[in-house]
């Protein structure tokens, strides 16, 4: 972006963020990585085990290197062989290397999560993705 | 946003696509589905067969209804109990609605995909999710 134009974004009261949205949406040498995890509960059904875990992988958009971070339940989607909505809970990140996932496992807020939250689940799988 | 930001934003030569971007970023009535597919191929580590199937999941940005698409591998995050890194390609796309779903299950660049492609899958697992 040239000068001008990141100066004239400015006089229209656009923030940097708004601004890096619009533009290239990740860091150079960015790779990608999605951390895709499904939680399934100890007691399924229960409105409040699942909302417990659902505000706990909420605060953790407050890890800095976590890009995005979508919170999610099945969808009513057709029920076909190949679709497991056997799942309580979805989580989907967004990081930028995989030093940054790294970072994220081992930081404080992640590490308070998976204390407070971890009695919640019987199963939990991850599949960690870069793009194709 | 206000028609002055809007004029001025075309006077930056900012395409109506960089301004959707960086505003609401869905269709009215939008729940998000995010449609997570994972799949395990016949013949692992073949690199014909996985060009393949990343090649013929690429094409189904073609549909409409597809908001977004990425089209993964595994990542080289670090071996934990709870990480499947087991499959081979991955998919992940977002819908507006759940009829937009349905849709893209009956679009025929989607039945042309699954008949040249599902030969080479031995395994595929699908999650669908809306927010919590």
């Amino acid at each position: 972006m040239s000068l001008d134009r990141r100066e004239a974004l400015a006089g229209l009261g656009l923030t940097a963020a708004a601004v890096a949205i619009a533009g290239p949406a990740r860091a150079e040498g960015s790779v990608g990585i999605r951390h895709q995890v499904f939680f399934w509960l100890n007691r399924p059904g229960n409105a409040e085990d699942l909302a417990k875990l659902v505000s706990g992988l909420k605060t953790l958009s407050a890890v800095p290197q976590v890009r995005e971070l979508h919170v999610g339940v099945p969808a009513g989607t057709e029920q076909r062989d190949v679709v497991d909505a056997s799942f309580d809970v979805s989580e989907l990140m967004l990081f930028d290397t995989l030093a940054d996932q790294k970072a994220y496992q081992d930081h404080p807020a992640h590490l308070a999560f998976v204390k407070a939250c971890s009695p919640l689940w019987r199963k939990v799988v991850v599949y960690d993705t870069v793009p194709a």
